[in-house]
């Protein structure tokens, strides 16, 4: 007898919904969940399909996921063509096994199951499903996030899938991220020729204090759950290509990933501050793509590290560490947030994969989280 | 009656000489000097006419120039075609006239003055005449030097007739030139994600300390003839264009125009000490374009300073700035070398222009230089 998480998983990693397609994965989902009594609400936006629903009324604990999918690059290097999904030495492979398909089948078997032995639950089960969070991310949960909010719609809890673990499942449980905001600054000075430089003003040279003294910052230690702020200057542009000629601006873009010691309006003003200080004449724009986010201690992280500890026999790490995810837009509602999934070892990689044990062990993580807090 | 100087200069600004081309300038400044007993040996190099000539024996005085011209831009923009010169209210028009067509004819007028007058003169008296000095200057008197250098001729003193003047001609003599030498720095680092910055090395920052050290440095005070030593950051680059890349190499070109006091080798030594001091991992090299030369008080600038003074009743300012030219080839010789020639001011722009009067003064000061130093 096959398992339902891996037969869902399966028949998910069929529909080849490369982003920001969804190609039926949601279909069959809103099916399953309405045959359990959710109600479902399609919420599309522009080119992206999601859906939000509910089961029950109360204190909310939500599922987030995505359908879609990145590229399979040349499907030549894969060992199985990679929307032929297949079980290896106890691996499933496909596009999507780890990232994130695996999970959204633990979510909804562990729905299920909960709902068969709840029928009466306390709180209310939700689910959020996108098909845009690996391109642009601009329809998807970022605009189901504004609706919801826009009503007033409740969020106490929510547990997105994405795939957290790097050795076992569970070993690592993101309860926040850092914030994420570059800045393009350009420094002008007045070109000329560099056998005159008496009549011209190079913004290299005037920029590079008020640069050496930034590269030089401690923007903060860390705290308990993240690493210390990182600002990296990624691009740096100056002169016109000609040896003879004093560049009349210097153009700089540089990027800060925050903890949660700091806030955008603090790194602004620093940094402002820093270049008013030196006296440059300059402008600067800022593009803030994240604020951090922070899920400390309480009823939810409880809950999934009493889930963890009790399938995986471990106790998992609690992390801040990577890149940005949606969680970051859904932590706006005020709940908690947290990232529970599968390991990311092969996630964008030819052959993705995913112990097929490890569904099975998730599902029952996410059911007992379902137990903990809406039962 | 028309002067000789200014019927010369005539002839020669009808030839459309537009570097590195002649056009027969030299053809006609060769029969007039044969005329008068010159040895001429033309040194053509490339696609660029040379000569050099010689009458006379011993200590040698050299008259330099160039016959190529830099291009008119639109010719409807000038009040009379370029090459077809044209005097008004004193002022005789056209691409060349004072860069430099004005100079050779003064040069040459005074050859045939001096020489009626001083038919077995003590020293020898020189022409080296190039079309190549406003183009790339590759096949002109660089070529030329080398191969005289190469058979020990002897150069004692050297006139340049590039236009030297700024409001009154001989009020500027340049008795040398700054040096320039060109640095291509690339600061290597490790490539990666800016949100894992302890995976990557980024050379932006690591080289922030070493840069700020650099152009903070007071490389000298300069001397009596020339302004301090300055050096510029022309160019600078870093970055993949995206906000999440660390990059992997930062690319910094900086350019020093250089007095006496320093050399081209101290220059890279203290350039790489500070570099390796800070520990970069870099690679760099060097062009020089040419060393700074300096003719002191001596023979050649009291001769030149003498015949300002008698023709044009003012004590000339001898001066080392702005940018560089054929001189510091000459200078390689051994030559004492001075520039004098007519007022600047219109150079390189459309109506080019000259006093007609100054070209009969600039005759009569060369006239003057030549009996001074080899009658």
């Amino acid at each position: 007898m096959i398992c339902p998480v891996i037969e869902l998983a399966q028949q998910l990693i069929k529909r080849p919904s490369l982003s920001p397609h969804d190609e039926g994965c949601q279909e069959l989902m809103i099916a399953r969940l309405k045959a359990i009594g959710f109600t479902v609400e399609p919420m599309n936006f522009g080119d992206t399909q999601n859906f939000w629903a509910w089961r029950g009324q109360g204190s909310t604990l939500a599922f987030a996921g995505h359908t879609d999918v990145v590229p399979t690059g040349d499907e030549k290097n894969w060992d199985n063509p990679p929307f032929e999904p297949v079980i290896r030495d106890g691996m499933l492979y496909g596009r999507g096994a780890a990232d994130m398909k695996g999970s959204l089948a633990a979510m909804l078997v562990a729905a299920e199951r909960f709902v068969a032995a709840n029928p009466d639950h306390q709180g209310r089960l939700a689910f959020l499903i996108t098909s845009d969070e690996e391109a642009s991310a601009t329809h998807g949960t970022v605009k189901v996030v504004e609706a919801l909010m826009a009503r007033n719609e409740r969020l106490d809890y929510c547990l997105v899938g994405e795939p957290s673990s790097t050795e076992q499942v569970g070993d690592v449980v993101k309860n926040g991220r850092r914030g994420s905001i570059t800045a393009n600054l350009r420094i002008h000075g007045v070109q000329g020729h560099v056998a005159y430089p008496h009549l011209a003003d190079n913004p290299v040279h005037r920029a590079m204090p008020a640069l050496n003294e930034l590269v030089a910052i401690e923007w903060d230690q860390g705290n308990e759950f993240f690493p210390p702020t990182s600002m990296q200057i990624a691009n740096v542009q100056a002169g016109t290509g000609s040896n003879n000629v004093i560049p009349g601006e210097m153009f700089v873009q540089f990027n800060f990933r925050f903890s949660t010691e700091l806030t955008d309006t603090l790194i602004k003003q620093r940094v402002q501050e820093l270049l008013d200080r030196h006296n440059l004449n300059y402008s600067i724009d800022w593009w803030l793509s994240g604020q951090p986010f922070l899920t400390a201690r309480g009823a939810l992280v409880d809950a999934v590290v009493n889930a963890v500890e009790h399938y995986a026999e471990l106790t998992p790490q609690l992390l801040t560490t990577g890149g940005t995810s949606d969680g970051r837009f859904i932590a706006q509602m005020g709940a908690q947030v947290v990232e529970l999934g599968p390991v990311n070892a092969t996630i964008h990689k030819v052959n993705e994969c995913v112990h097929a044990a490890d569904l099975q062990l998730l599902s029952r993580m996410y059911q007992r989280i379902m137990e903990q807090l809406v039962a």
